[in-house]
């Protein structure tokens, strides 16, 4: 059985609030035995195994050593292949269309769960992230807070949900409006682009309106997590 | 002679844009072989080495493998000592107070470069990163557009700029107002605080304002260069 490790008092506390029955195994360090004692309980409580470890096993059972003194071992998340029958609905949509660090995926989710957004479509096929214990670290539990969906034609995914969401591509382009006009009136689908390349062809094919960050061209652009935020604090409805 | 080494094409051509006469030796692979054409003359000019590597040699010549292909060795710059005689004064101050991490350094330097702050000054002390190969490669070239600074004393750098610039801290307390609302009818001075811990106790007593970026509570902060990002977007004047 395939699970993923999820590492970080942030992530792990997050994972305990929104789905407890999913932790199968919780490890953690002296460093957090301050922070354990209700997480414990939960895991007595359900017959699942918590232990405390040595820093050199720590590292063995997180896998990293970026793990901060607590690692959960949970039942695998898989984002839901996305249904056009059964189309996404909320406030805003994030579409990923070519994340591939998965630093940059988990940097994303937290900003939007910070900002309130309920759900991330996140592209199919190489070159994109798909969650994993890298992106559940950097995201300090923002993760939980999301609705997962996959899908590898978002043109098609994006027309099935016109009438709900107004597609918006982030890019660098001079005929992109400024972030600070683009209308809120309807619920936007922000696409973020691949870190190299940006938003692909065909989706850019599909979607007219584009969005840009205006700046002075000193550096030519900002870190697609930085932009992600930026759009974020700019479009999501407060 | 100490020297820093800066590593990737969007680095490298903003030194040679911006002190090229600062550049000492100019190295490469064959990846970049179609972009060095004119820093090879540049540096043919000056009679100062420059030379195409193989990956092997790259990666130790850049002291790194994340050189991206090019890397340029650069006469060390070290941030003046801020001179409360001689005040910085511009359209907006960054000011980094206990920033640990060299790779959001870099970070916030290029997103600081992108939105046109003129200036950044960093604390001095345990704790502070300074200027370093990886702020370098993560700023994509983003500290060349910034005169840096440094103090030990934040306070009294703030107080000697107090005519010229109104100081505000990031901050996550709930008397913080929102970014949505700060008045920039003055230029700002924006304080960043330790990625842990925030803006340090001697700082939050001389600043009483406060700013903090809306959101939802699912998860506590943003990332510090991320809420760097949000923030320059909204305070610096366009």
């Amino acid at each position: 059985m395939k699970s993923d490790t999820i590492c970080g008092l942030n992530a792990v506390t997050a994972v305990f609030a929104k789905r407890p029955n999913d932790v199968l195994r919780l490890y953690y360090t002296t460093h957090q035995r301050a922070y354990v004692g209700k997480f414990c309980s939960q895991m007595a409580e359900a017959k699942r195994p918590y232990r405390m470890l040595e820093a050199p096993e720590m590292e063995k059972a997180a896998g990293t050593n970026h793990h901060g003194g607590i690692a959960v071992v949970t039942k695998l998340r898989i984002p839901a292949i996305f249904d056009i029958n059964n189309p996404i609905r909320g406030k805003m949509l994030l579409v990923l269309d070519g994340i591939g660090n998965p630093h940059n995926l988990g940097a994303i989710a937290r900003s939007a769960a910070f900002f309130g957004v309920p759900a991330m479509l996140i592209g199919e096929g190489p070159g994109n992230a798909m969650p994993s214990d890298a992106a559940y670290r950097t995201a300090e539990g923002g993760m939980e807070y999301l609705d997962l969906y996959r899908t590898r034609d978002i043109p098609a995914a994006l027309n099935a949900m016109a009438a709900h969401y107004r597609p918006v591509a982030a890019a660098l382009t001079h005929d992109a409006i400024s972030v600070d006009v683009v209308p809120t009136d309807r619920p936007i689908a922000l696409i973020l682009g691949n870190e190299e390349t940006g938003v692909s062809q065909p989706v850019l094919e599909f979607v007219r309106r584009r969005v840009r960050i205006p700046g002075t061209g000193n550096v030519q652009s900002l870190n697609v997590a930085q932009a992600a935020a930026v759009l974020l604090h700019a479009l999501t409805p407060r």
